[in-house]
């Protein structure tokens, strides 16, 4: 029984009427008067030189305010870690889709028209499309303009923890594979979209439908040469990011504000589906070359990883990527030697950035793909295997990471139990099988910003006894808001109804990191908890006053502020709330909440060594599949996801964040995938581009492990992206146990499966 | 000199650059997706009964998309006084213009035709068009519905000060007369506009030209039958109030909200130029029955009043214009017997309401003019009969009053002075005259709100040292947002670039009376200077800690933040804003300033006795004129305005104020007024209504009196009305020193001035 009344009960999303109705206004829904519609023209070619662009046609026709090119552009280089991107190209092309010329016209199919009017000439270069090839010293540079850059190495991070090589001289079973993960898209149902327009002042506010808006004010303004308070950035309601529209800033947004300042007009773009695919930030696919060694009782002696990120045209968010798959999983288990070696490669096709789980899904795939195949070779049952190696409370990792809670080996246990996996693995029967994975992640991360990672929140309680929540993090539709308004109702003790979530807007709210990082829950919920708090104190000092009571003697309930355990002394919220307000000559009743995290949270170092998180979501997913050795088709029979997650704050909007980002993992596991030809998306759409729809949706039990953590407000911990870490290996291990083949590249396509299954046969022969 | 860097400086308003550029988005430029237009069909008959109204030709028109009538509206009588008013008049019309049906169209023309398909019966009745007659025995009830209403008296205010009988039998000289004024329209640039538009909550949201955004809020909440906190009123750029955009809420508000949720669209509602003058809230027009007793040394005596305040058809905010009119001006001079007996009545005219001054010109007018003649019957120099009688410094009046600050003999001196008075003056040479008139206003005003008067303020700072003004008053275009700026660049040492004052949003700002009652400058005044100076000790706190110093020998100088007299320990502010933030987990420096009136300030008795004002604004004007005979024309040759404002926070716009102030007097004196033909506006149009042109405006002279008043911030008291208020009577009495001719009903036409010349001559025949 949960000792609270709000926190751990089932609330739907409080925007969800505002959603179904068609009300709420998301990026690409918004429209101002005057507003123009801004295009861009895109390269039809991988790599080349620009010759020579005529944009004389297109200024000429009727409808069209203004032509851009790379020269009416500030030219400032920018991006997350390295300054390798410029809005509009210069000089070069580095891949198909990279703009060269944009224009503004009074509609979007004028707009369109007019592309077709610029006139570019190029000179076309062979195109570098694979990374092993990229770092070859014959390889041409791809950004030829970054003289510190060898071999197209946009980023790398090498470390040692303990004692690899005595580790691995200690194993009984060295294992080692080799492992590829595909780029996937974010596939969120409203495409990128803003408006931006300028004031008389040289301020451009922004309408946009982006995860981060603080992070991406500093970079816009980084773009456009603008210092950042002259940009200001309008949260719209946001149809789905995950890590699409976090902090690595799409050119859209440099290019509406450059044509909104030169027509003195708002100007709108929505990226087309096509747009998206072609020039979204992707998953970084990797390459991970993993061995391990192992004792035979199953204890992990040594892990080496080597991982090329092949980054495409620009690096963007993707260094924090190769960090993620580079670091993550090393605290999964209680390892105590790795040797890493990570590399980002520059290569002529799309850029990659952020995606739900940054580089975990790509290493967990690895590492949990190999601990089953130990397990098979140690003769292990794989949950045995992982229950041996399993990090615990109390433990410092390999990393320095702090675990002050952890439900990892309960996950394992409950995952098992749920899905009946003694009783069902290993038999092979009717081409069945079962298989499990477990994960690690953060819940907020130090280091993303120079100074901080923390949350605040300001609470105001009006003349009403009406409340808003002000808070820069943001709610992409991963239901932010209505996790603030349970926190604010749990403490202030009034009704979720009497709440409201104010839309973020940069020149109101207080600085926030926003949607990344699984951090929302944690850092925000801490904020708005503390803030709420706060407001409840400043509300007991002003009805202590009107009722004659000590302020400690205090409670809400039921809408009444009154002395616990009294029925006399007690006074309607609303009326000392009225009261209160106007006794601060209008003042609203206010309490703030200024959240940073412990002491013992730190930035971490140039290894990436450090405790970085508050806390780390642990969980394990058990999927049983049937596979039809005829066709090579997949069918998921069932996934047990166990998520310790901390607290269930909300336990349906936790749901849904675990069933959502479990049918993200199907798609990753089995159909998701860039098809490329010669440098070109085949298949840049959602006829051509296999993401599962409702009838994928495999049947799903999920299970809360409430290990709570101290430091997470009631114990809670992120669960954003944890949901769809360790989904494709649960699935790839059951097909290990269903028919003995192993996957060792996403997507596990029928063809993949046929095709093993004959090599399977031919070995046997 | 000023102690002050900003304060007492010629700054120009901060939206200058906006709204000279047509960026400032005024209420009727406002457009949203989607939108509707609505319109009202309004009576043409004074007073009917409503037999029918047959909507269904409307209705079926396309491009319509409802149509209303009394009976699809709440149905909820509302008033700021009274409850006599509904958006949509049921059973009977009371002025021509009442509004009997609206309309909700694709586009204004086409709610403009459908107007023209509704049909209405009535029954015409015999209107009653004249005050006096309206209070007969046997003159019908105007609002038969309310049973309280006796002779359409709608209020009445009748107290005695003193002993008035006493004092007329102490006077050696009684004068007695009757005087009037005429309607006036505000005239302000924009119309009346809004937006309303419903979410799935039912919430209604408005976008708003309105000067009293949380009054208006009360008033539609209550027409709508919603809680107030379901009504959001967000203010656009105002276009001009003058007391047109105050608190007695315009029925397009309820009207445009029923229209929004029967369409469930956004509706959009802009007056005609036309229907602005037919429909709005012009001056209240008085005839005034003036009775002064004074001794032959100038000392006034004993006065007895009565006044008939002409309301029209509803009362709206008519009760307080007309207990300004009874009361304000007993606190000019040293009244010790007063005797007055104030009514407000009904007639089938246009309902009456708030105008700069309120009910102050109305009286100054009668008052000013009758010790014109005083001085003349007693020999005796106007100037220096207001100087025998004026109000001092320390001065409790007869209605309570604290005078606490007084320029008003320096501004008698000083404008007699600059304008050469004693030279001038009863030469009567060339039909050239000079005149003076004198004035007190209050500057805040309790008792408009059943708790408090006062003001709340929010001032934040980010993390780039930029900051953000949060008030809930509102700037009309009289310059708040600039006075604002500057007194929080005084306070924080900070170049008002840095500074932005937020737009008006009911549902995030404090709550706020608003701009009436030339009250804004004193009361959000002194909240955002405590709210500034709250914010910079937050900031030396956190600089403290980064300088190591004492939070107390800090300043601001020169964008640094430093101990003082010293150049070493210094810092600046955008790193100390900087640090300081994310050791707030990315909480804004806030600094909040709450500030209510003091003890002695309080709510009025029902006689309208008490200290209603923090602080009390003087002025004298002196007109001078030439008068020809030939045509009866007038022309201004001059105004001196000397105005005690306490302390001109910012001269430039002061200036503005003043000079915007004599202008409109210009108007009330000279040439505007309502021409009624059976109850109908002749003139509803800028051609036909005569308002002063820049041609018309005259050479202006403003004096500054800085009489610091101790509750005012910097000493500041207001000057929004005040300005207006002697005006009229300075003119007349100018005229009388010009030809001998005492002209008592204004305006002062050439007809009028050539009948009474005519009735002079006669006189002496």
């Amino acid at each position: 029984m949960s000792p609270y009344s709000m926190v751990g009960k089932k609330m739907p999303a409080i925007d969800n009427r505002e959603k179904v109705t068609g009300r709420a206004k998301f990026g690409m829904d918004l429209n101002l008067p005057g507003m123009l519609w801004g295009k861009v023209k895109r390269s039809p070619l991988p790599f080349a030189r620009i010759r020579r662009i005529d944009k004389s046609r297109a200024e000429k026709m009727i409808g069209v305010k203004a032509v851009l090119t790379a020269e009416d552009m500030p030219g400032i280089p920018y991006g997350t870690y390295l300054p390798d991107e410029l809005p509009l190209a210069k000089d070069w092309v580095r891949y198909v889709g990279d703009g060269v010329a944009a224009v503004a016209a009074i509609d979007e199919e004028t707009a369109e028209e007019a592309l077709e009017l610029i006139d570019v000439e190029y000179e076309e270069l062979p195109p570098v499309l694979d990374p092993e090839a990229a770092m070859l010293p014959d390889a041409p540079p791809i950004h030829p303009e970054l003289a510190n850059i060898k071999n197209n190495i946009a980023y790398r991070l090498a470390y040692t923890r303990g004692n690899p090589d005595q580790g691995f001289s200690e194993a009984d079973l060295i294992l080692e594979d080799r492992y590829f993960t595909p780029e996937t898209h974010h596939a969120y149902l409203e495409p990128q979209a803003c408006i931006a327009q300028f004031d008389s002042a040289g301020k451009v506010t922004y309408y946009a439908s982006l995860q981060s808006p603080f992070n991406a004010r500093k970079l816009i303004a980084r773009s456009l040469g603008l210092p950042e308070h002259q940009v200001r950035l309008i949260q719209t309601y946001v149809g789905g990011g995950f890590g699409g529209k976090a902090s690595a800033i799409q050119p859209l947004y440099p290019i509406s504000a450059v044509l909104a300042k030169k027509t003195g007009r708002p100007v709108k773009m929505v990226n087309t589906r096509q747009e998206d695919f072609m020039t979204g930030r992707p998953r970084l696919p990797e390459i991970i070359d993993l061995k391990m060694g192992f004792r035979k009782n199953g204890e992990i002696t040594a892990k080496e990883v080597r991982i090329i990120g092949e980054g495409g045209a620009y690096a963007g968010m993707s260094p924090a990527t190769l960090i993620v798959s580079a670091t993550r999983s090393g605290s999964l288990y209680r390892f105590r030697n790795i040797r890493m070696d990570a590399k980002l490669v520059y290569t002529n096709k799309i850029a990659k950035g952020a995606f739900r789980g940054f580089g975990n899904p790509q290493m967990h795939f690895a590492l949990e793909s190999m601990l089953d195949d130990a397990a098979a070779r140690l003769a292990m049952d794989p949950m045995e295997l992982r229950l041996k190696n399993a990090t615990q409370v109390g433990d410092v990792t390999a990393h320095g990471w702090i675990i002050n809670s952890c439900g990892l080996s309960d996950s394992i246990r409950r995952a098992a139990e749920a899905s009946r996996w003694t009783e069902k693995r290993g038999k092979g029967k009717k081409n069945r099988g079962i298989g499990m994975a477990c994960l690690i992640h953060v819940s907020s991360k130090m280091g993303m910003h120079p100074l901080f990672d923390g949350s605040s929140a300001t609470i105001t309680m009006n003349e009403h006894g009406k409340v808003k929540i002000l808070s820069g993090e943001g709610d992409i539709g991963q239901g932010a808001s209505t996790l603030f308004t349970q926190i604010a109702s749990e403490e202030l003790g009034i009704p979720p109804e009497d709440i409201q979530v104010l839309l973020l807007d940069t020149d109101v709210a207080p600085v926030c990191l926003g949607a990344f990082a699984s951090r929302v829950t944690a850092m925000g919920g801490n904020a708005v908890k503390m803030a709420a708090v706060n407001l409840r104190e400043e509300i007991f000092k002003a009805a202590a006053e009107q009722i004659e009571a000590n302020p400690l003697d205090l409670e809400i309930r039921e809408g009444k502020v009154r002395v616990k355990g009294s029925l006399d002394k007690a006074c309607p919220l609303n009326e000392v709330a009225y009261k209160a307000v106007f006794q601060r000559g209008g003042g609203l009743l206010t309490g703030i909440g200024n959240y940073t995290v412990p002491d013992w949270v730190v930035a971490p170092d140039a290894t990436q060594y450090g405790n970085i998180s508050i806390a780390y979501p642990f969980g394990t997913q058990v999927a049983e599949v049937e596979v039809d050795r005829e066709t090579g088709k997949v069918e998921i029979l069932g996934i047990w996801a166990a998520h310790d997650l901390g607290r269930a704050i909300n336990p349906l909007t936790a749901e849904g964040q675990i069933e959502g980002g479990v049918v993200q993992g199907v798609g990753f596991a089995l159909t998701e995938q860039y098809v490329w030809k010669d440098g070109r998306m085949l298949n840049p759409n959602f006829h051509d581009y296999r993401l599962p729809t409702f009838m994928d949706a495999p049947p799903m039990s999920v299970i809360f492990i409430e290990a709570l953590d101290p430091a997470g407000p009631y114990g809670a911990k992120g669960l954003a992206e944890p949901a769809l870490i360790p989904t494709a290996p649960a699935i790839t291990n059951a097909i290990y146990d269903a028919i003995g083949v192993r996957i060792k590249d996403l997507p596990v396509t029928p063809e993949k499966i046929l095709r093993a299954l004959r090599g399977l046969e031919e070995g046997k022969r």
